[in-house]
């Protein structure tokens, strides 16, 4: 261990280019610690949900291929990190060794979730995968991972379930920018896209608790309207197909639009011409879904001249994942909509 | 005409899905007008240096073969879009007609350019571009086009030659955005990644306008190094490969950053990491890019747990093409470089 270590993880990088973990092809597993690094014990890896459905695809339903699949990227790679989707995941663990001059503030024996995707965590499965299926994305799992100065990770709160945690922290980037956006107007109408999703539906919460003046849930379907609205946590609940520019300004504009602020949680492509349309000149437009194109942003809002600010969606903003668990416990029916979806 | 005419030109879309002008298969050329719009007589078309480059490479350089691509591509789309890049460049001409509701503040007789994107702009060419050699991007034409309500048309400055007006209107929307940016900060520490060529050193010019406390121009190579230190638009000038992000964060931080502002304007993929890397926490990234991928960014600014503003450089700001024309026409050595590059 001569070399010395970068707070972002380039010293486990052992590809010819000089790239960052997560650009890179294979990491270093090595269970000995940099001084800035922490090893954590791991208990159970999610999968991100479009890789898990990716390998479930290729190999048609047949969970003991899923799982050899997965260990086999895990071993060529050092990394949890799906060649065909490019995604990842995260982990659960406890806190194994925490490096001397690690930064992160973590202490052995704390159960914790990395909020750093494994795309770019050092992992080591020790156990083959035994008791998992291959049949869902949460994987029991036994061995270790590494994270490095510059990772995030959270303690897992005591006082509600590990899969209603996860669920949140999983997309807690986007409350905290949300928030974070909204504050800068003053009681401005907010318009979310894909409101009734776990992502949406924390970004209204988190606008209204910011002080917007008006928030807006836009669902593709009445089915989702409904759940919306029972819900209680949108001003006003629109249905409209996010693809069509028209109709999605048209809806936004009906429920008291058009919006200052606009945040797209819908992961279809093609969302950016609409969302720009339902946002006012010297507005701004949060884009959260991973299937935004960014040349269909950039030249759409100079193709229709439109003054907004355009935000690609940073999944970390200090704080994110206390805001939102705070969220979700201070608001009963946003907790019940994640309820649902976790099965919890 | 019983249909009703849309700001965003929707109602000159022929296809069977409701799309905005720029998605669109084909518009409607017709002459007549809808209230809001305006009819220009074209005398040159700029296509987009992508677009021009696909085509050359496909017809072996043969010009008369890229001319018959144009003339296809018109005929069947009613607009100046290349099927293989998307893109599609501006146009100058004079203004024919001004519908009786449009907002533009245009007049007949006044010489424009085309400030939104050929791939939105109705187009017809009657001349079959008999004095074009297809051997290079300026297409003379005669034929019209047509402006929306929305679209933004500047009026070229009598006092700068065309070729030059054209050069800095094509990048204006950087500049600006650059400016506005900088604003919000205090005496900030600016860096643009591409800072020799027009859009870059124009942010680097704007950026010192608006208040930057040092501005940092960062080049690939020692040639473009010398050229842009004898400039002297900017306080340092570094030379690294945007694509290698540690390269990049250790020129940037030799130069006196991390950077508060960092701008992309290089068009090549992969300096989405470098550039996070580069700016400090509580900055903000401008990416100019066209090559920049979305995902990359917002996943690898979550993954070094960078709380950065990542901004979609959105090519339209209010009085863009003025404030672009006006630091050129105030700055010596901006001109200077943009003449070499132009040949005027």
């Amino acid at each position: 261990m001569t070399q010395q270590s970068d707070p972002t993880g380039l010293h486990r990088v052992v590809d010819d280019r000089p790239v960052l973990p997560q650009a890179a092809e294979r990491l270093d597993t090595r269970r000995e610690l940099w001084p800035d690094e922490v090893r954590v014990r791991v208990e159970r890896l999610n999968l991100d949900a479009a890789s898990f459905r990716q390998l479930e695809q290729e190999h048609g339903g047949d969970g003991a291929a899923v799982r050899d699949a997965v260990l086999g990227i895990v071993a060529a790679r050092g990394k949890m990190q799906n060649p065909v989707t490019g995604s990842g995941g995260m982990l659960i663990g406890t806190v194994e060794e925490v490096g001397p001059a690690s930064p992160l503030g973590l202490v052995p024996g704390q159960r914790i979730a990395t909020l750093v995707s494994l795309t770019l965590t050092p992992l080591l499965i020790t156990d083959g995968l035994a008791r998992w299926d291959g049949r869902s994305e949460q994987v029991p799992c036994d061995g270790h991972a590494v994270l490095f100065g510059r990772s995030i990770a959270a303690p897992l709160p005591e006082d509600l379930p590990d899969a209603l945690s996860l669920a949140v922290m999983d997309v807690c980037g986007a409350p905290a920018l949300t928030e974070r956006v909204v504050r800068g107007y003053d009681r401005p109408t907010v318009a979310v896209v894909g409101g009734a999703g776990k992502s949406g539906s924390l970004s209204l919460v988190a606008a209204r608790a910011a002080g917007a003046g008006r928030t807006i849930g836009v669902v593709p379907t009445r089915a989702e309207a409904e759940v919306l609205t029972r819900a209680g946590i949108a001003d006003a609940v629109a249905v409209a197909d996010a693809r069509d520019p028209v109709a999605l300004r048209a809806a936004v504009g009906e429920a008291g639009g058009p919006a200052d602020v606009t945040v797209v949680c819908v992961d279809v492509p093609g969302c950016e011409g609409g969302a720009v349309l339902a946002t006012r000149d010297g507005g701004t437009v949060v884009f959260f879904s991973m299937a935004t194109s960014f040349s269909a942003a950039a030249l759409g809002a100079e193709g229709l001249a439109a003054d907004v600010t355009m935000l690609v969606g940073n999944g970390y903003v200090p704080g994110h994942a206390e805001l939102a668990l705070d969220l979700l416990r201070r608001t009963p029916a946003l907790r019940a909509l994640f309820e649902q979806r976790v099965g919890g």
